[in-house]
């Protein structure tokens, strides 16, 4: 039996912490808002962000994040990859001993373009992290609540730590495998929030599921180009945080990422579409993030370049599928290419 | 201006048949049915297969495979793989010269392990075949017949034809991509409908996207497991023909093979779904052949395995569910690797 910090008690914080309190870890699930907290321990239910599952009696919710961490085995961060950095300066004020990063975010942080492994490698000093793990894959955090079968990866550069989260979390529902290549998982989990706007974006614009699919698997290939060419393992990209999130967020209605690029598709712009979700949508800090990526890269990602066209620079949607389907003709080992494919 | 023979007024017959007209092509699309080609010339419809669609009124509609293969420069076969040799002995009797063959079907027959260009190469004579070239990709009729964006790729060993096929198709709304690997084009096509009939059966069994995005994952890499070991580039496993159509087949609820997985998953036996879908099911067939082809070639491909024994073998689909749940840990490479990765 483990101690385990959850930090952030979003639904897949929520849900994550339901896994870990089945498998007989004693978690704290660390919140800000006192209602929310109030909530989780009085009726262990967490109303605003997964309504209607019981969250077991054994969890302790908390707003502190002192009585969170103390005497943690391990630090399972699930917040915005925006808010990463201001919560890890909170945390090694209130540990003192080498503990286990494992992160559920996605995105990459523009400027930098860190991955969340790197932001906590650099905030977090050398003596105070056994190891940084990464947990990614196709789940939503509802029917993880539901115990759905669900696949996720666990990774990490610390292939002990990998296997330490991958049994922390692996049961008859969940099933973990792991992968050493974290920068293929960090960089797949993340993209794909750029292809879901994509998708969405073709709903709005009243297109099917042809444009869809075509949309994510031109839209997989230019993630994994990127990928590869900082390092990445090309098959990561046909794995479970590659194409398995990929399907998931781009093929659900419930993905904000999808929900933004709809709204786009049918003509909203930017700032109303923001105002109404009302909530973070990583995919669009990520377009950016992935955008300067691949220009400083040399990597070709025509998706990408025409969803920053649309985001930032007021392309309209029509335009840029237009632009997408008016390439020359092309033969299709062409656009699926990557530089090096080697194992 | 080519003229074009389609055989087979199916919905996806019909739907082809639209494109080459668009491009104003000659069109005669084959069909047995009197009353449906009846339906085609005088109506410009095709009630039963495609409804509410305006048929171009240049498009011919017969009977008639003499007065269809006339003077033809292509010949676009799009009927079940069941009925590919029947038709191809038919067709040789009509044509006198070398002529384009294009297939737009999927499927493995059992026993022989042939995938369809193969059919066509050992019933039609050298003599009386300029090329075979295969066009698959994520593709709804409906979605065609409508110019919604659509994206599939044409493939033949003979590169100048598979241009040629481009050519004949390629228009603003359909966007056809070349690629000389036939037997991964052929192989991905027609094993997606596996994989179809597993994401339905997930459904049925009342699970959700978590499950059907770990199947599809796991499901792309067994096929290009074994597509790899018949020669097939594992590249295009990642592309239209592949990871696309996988795509578009297990994500609607209007693909048959995914309807027919559905109502097995709700307890249903495998000859009540087929007396209640009243069509092929080709991804039937397909299981049973790719089961052999696997066992013959000594790949590993444990959903189909599952799948066949479930068909096959009255496994229950809740033994199968939690035989793919129950395996060992493992890492997620293992899984993904392929015997070998080169281009």
């Amino acid at each position: 039996m483990a101690k385990v910090a959850v930090l952030g008690s979003g639904s897949w914080g929520t849900a994550l912490s339901i896994v870990l309190a089945d498998n007989d870890h004693k978690v704290y699930l660390w919140g800000r808002s006192e209602e929310q907290i109030k909530d989780i321990n009085e009726n262990h239910e967490n109303k605003r962000y997964l309504p209607n599952v019981n969250i077991p009696e054994s969890i302790v919710g908390s707003t502190s994040l002192k009585e969170s961490l103390v005497d943690a085995d391990a630090i399972l961060l699930v917040v915005p990859t925006k808010a990463m950095r201001s919560v890890l300066k909170d945390i090694i004020g209130n540990i003192s001993s080498p503990t286990i990063f494992i992160h559920a975010s996605k995105g990459i942080e523009p400027e930098t373009h860190y991955r969340v492994s790197e932001i906590i490698e650099e905030e977090v000093p050398h003596n105070l992290r056994a190891a940084v793990v990464a947990l990614s894959g196709p789940s939503h955090a509802e029917e993880v609540s539901m115990r759905q079968p669900t696949t996720v990866t666990s990774s990490s550069l610390n292939t002990e730590a990998a296997t330490y989260v991958q049994d922390l979390f692996m049961n008859q529902h969940f099933r973990v495998y792991t992968n050493p290549d974290l920068i293929g998982v960090e960089i797949g989990g993340s993209l794909k929030n750029i292809i879901a706007i994509g998708a969405g974006m073709t709903n709005g614009l009243g297109f099917g599921d042809n444009a869809k699919a075509a949309l994510m698997t031109r839209g997989l290939a230019e993630i994994a180009r990127l990928g590869v060419k900082l390092g990445a393992n090309p098959l990561t990209f046909a794995g479970l945080s590659g194409l398995g999130d990929l399907i998931v967020t781009c093929t659900s209605v419930h993905s904000r990422n999808w929900r933004a690029g709809n709204m786009l598709g049918k003509g909203k712009a930017l700032e109303e579409v923001l105002e109404e979700m009302g909530m973070v949508v990583e995919g669009i800090r990520t377009t950016k993030a992935a955008y300067q990526l691949a220009k400083q890269m040399g990597v070709d990602m025509p998706i990408t370049k025409v969803l920053y066209d649309v985001l930032f620079h007021n392309k309209t949607p029509e335009d840029a599928v237009s632009e997408l389907m008016g390439r020359v003709k092309k033969h299709e080992v062409e656009y699926l290419k990557i530089d090096k494919l080697d194992t």
